[in-house]
């Protein structure tokens, strides 16, 4: 058999790439042409005109969002640029109408400047109703996504980091659901501060979580040496989101692992070993999400005690996977027509997400749906509607 | 019977909007996912990232045109702004796939500026295989298109312009087939100077006309006036294509067409009467493609001795469509893998769409194809794809 490199080539080629653009109007005789072509397509352009608003009702605006990166940081593979992106993005508009029956489309720029992004995704907007922002390096994507939230009068949506926070959060609110813990009480360690872990830290603090600390490339993070670090850290300080280690004489990833009760991991393979995993506070909860190798092995974290390990590889279980979050969360902004994704809707996504589970279902190898199981999105799209209306 | 206008708003509404975006390849099983998606659709990303062309191979570029518009000259309906072009979009991306298998994406901006515009489209072209601008006013289109031709690797075509042209080129060639006259010899009076009078007329000139006599707003337009003119009217004149009248003292559109052989209207409704048509040549051809209203109604025209009289209006014969030429060209193009869409390519386009009919079906009433006829795609993407070829 072949390879799957070879397979996903030969996919790729044979299709022709992996999207088409169809008519759902009938086009067979001259009157289906006239109502959707002109003269008769005149008449919702007028409406139209008269209140923008009408666009939602009579185009497909309704239902299409478009899928923007600048090709930076896409995957594991780096700054590819936009060309190079297309075949991730059109893989991720296959999944927003397979999961979400979302429209989607890629919009990949040859601009990697944060002003030209921004400036680029405000001309093309109208066109939208949504705008998924894609594999985009931090920190400059945060603040593209935070310019474009205010300039924007629909949801701007950086999946990078808030769909793999929101799916994080559903795992570590299983985990707690599972182990009859308090997520308040947990002693998180994070580690990366990328995009992901920016999200996560946000979204971890906002489920009540005071203990989060933080190891990125420049070691142990803490407020006393702030000013070393970028905007989007600082900010995370700032705001009381990261904490200081307990003990400052806490200098490397090993040390600020003893005694935590749950690792993020969302950096690159290979940092932990068995002992760390060992001075864990007990039955520590263990998601090792870097691709395609996780921090740790997970048999070897299991071996060495965690009672529960995620990671974002599907050959293994507990599979921390977006897929879980992004169809469901514009299918449902879509449907409420909200202007923007709020914190609520992310945190209402998340609690969907595991909910999925019954508590009788839940087990230490099953703290997260299936990335395959359709009823996810649909969950999730009911509850961030129901959030939106609020 | 419901109107035409109640419809269309029911046919938009009933199918919110006319566009879907639909996945190619199967998405049934795991493996599915992981070759459409990670972690196969890594490895089409290493080989374009290696190099750009190979995006053509493996993803959707190869057959994906974007339709830009400013919304500042929609129909007849004017400057209505980018969501109430929506629809036009729309309709023409139906258009493409119906037509020419083209998978075509609105893409409406939310900016007038040429500068904006031309920035916009360079940074979101690596997305696509083709750009076909659409209801940009004259003469702003002219620029934009020129410079995001002479700025891209992907062919740019604006079809208010160019498919006008070639369509009614097409029309006056298989008019003098009909009429066993040259036209080379053709006096011809070109009523409006805007984006289609702008590429009728060097169309024309590239045909061999030497006579084309120009009328617009501010009046009959001749050489000795050319200061007075803009920039792409000046240019028409300086590459020898608008000729000045032949008496100067030819003031008045009624004074321009006597004595000449075809009259082409891309202006306003009624702005001729039937002793304007008495006073041209021997069996005048009357090409009247205002929109709704013709420069004359092709009825008057035939009584006051046009022999053949064409329009833009679907309910009379000799339509005068750009649907002939749009769907083809950018097919051919497409194919051939063209950078660009030469004024060879759009000769041949109009040749081809003369050559559907053959000579011994040619009427007064039928020299130009039915928008309808799907042998009219087939043939000029037969055409261009040859003619980028060589």
């Amino acid at each position: 058999m072949k390879s799957l490199k070879e397979r996903s080539l030969a996919l790729h080629k044979k299709h022709k790439g992996k999207l088409e653009i169809i008519p759902k109007v009938p086009l067979e005789t001259n009157e289906d042409l006239s109502l959707a072509y002109s003269p008769g397509v005149a008449e919702p352009c007028r409406i139209i005109a008269n209140n923008k608003q009408e666009a939602y009702t009579y185009t497909t605006k309704q239902n299409m969002v478009a899928v923007v990166t600048d090709g930076s940081a896409v995957l594991g593979l780096g700054n590819i640029g936009a060309e190079a992106s297309l075949p991730v993005m059109e893989g991720k508009a296959v999944l927003f109408k397979a999961f979400a029956n979302v429209d989607a489309v890629p919009v990949c720029l040859n601009t990697q400047d944060a002003d030209k992004i921004v400036e680029t995704c405000k001309h093309i907007a109208p066109t939208y109703g949504g705008i998924n922002l894609e594999d985009i390096a931090a920190p400059k994507c945060i603040e593209v996504e935070q310019r474009l939230k205010e300039a924007l009068d629909i949801p701007v949506f950086h999946d990078d980091q808030h769909g793999t926070a929101i799916v994080t959060a559903a795992g570590m609110l299983n985990s707690c659901r599972l182990l009859k813990r308090s997520i308040k009480d947990l002693d998180i360690v994070l580690c990366g501060t990328g995009a992901a872990g920016h999200a996560i830290a946000k979204m971890l603090n906002a489920l009540g979580v005071k203990r989060i600390h933080a190891y990125n490339k420049q070691g142990v993070l803490s407020e006393e040496n702030i000013a070393q670090y970028d905007n989007t850290i600082q900010s995370l300080f700032r705001d009381g989101i990261l904490a200081s280690p307990s003990e400052p004489r806490k200098k490397s990833l090993s040390d600020l692992m003893k005694g935590a009760d749950a690792f993020i991991g969302v950096s690159v393979g290979n940092l932990l070993d068995e002992g760390d995993i060992r001075n864990m506070n007990d039955s520590p909860i263990v998601f090792a999400l870097a691709n395609p190798d996780p921090e740790i092995d997970p048999k070897l974290a299991i071996k060495a005690g965690a009672a529960i390990v995620g990671t974002g590889r599907s050959d293994h279980p507990n599979q921390i996977n977006n897929v879980l979050a992004f169809p469901g969360i514009f299918r449902g902004a879509l449907d409420a027509r909200a202007r923007e994704i709020t914190d609520e809707m992310k945190l209402a996504a998340a609690h969907a997400i595991a909910g999925v589970i019954d508590e009788k279902d839940l087990r230490n190898d099953y703290i997260i749906p299936s990335p395959y199981n359709k009823r996810v999105a649909l969950a999730v799209a009911e509850a961030v509607r129901r959030t939106a209306k609020k």
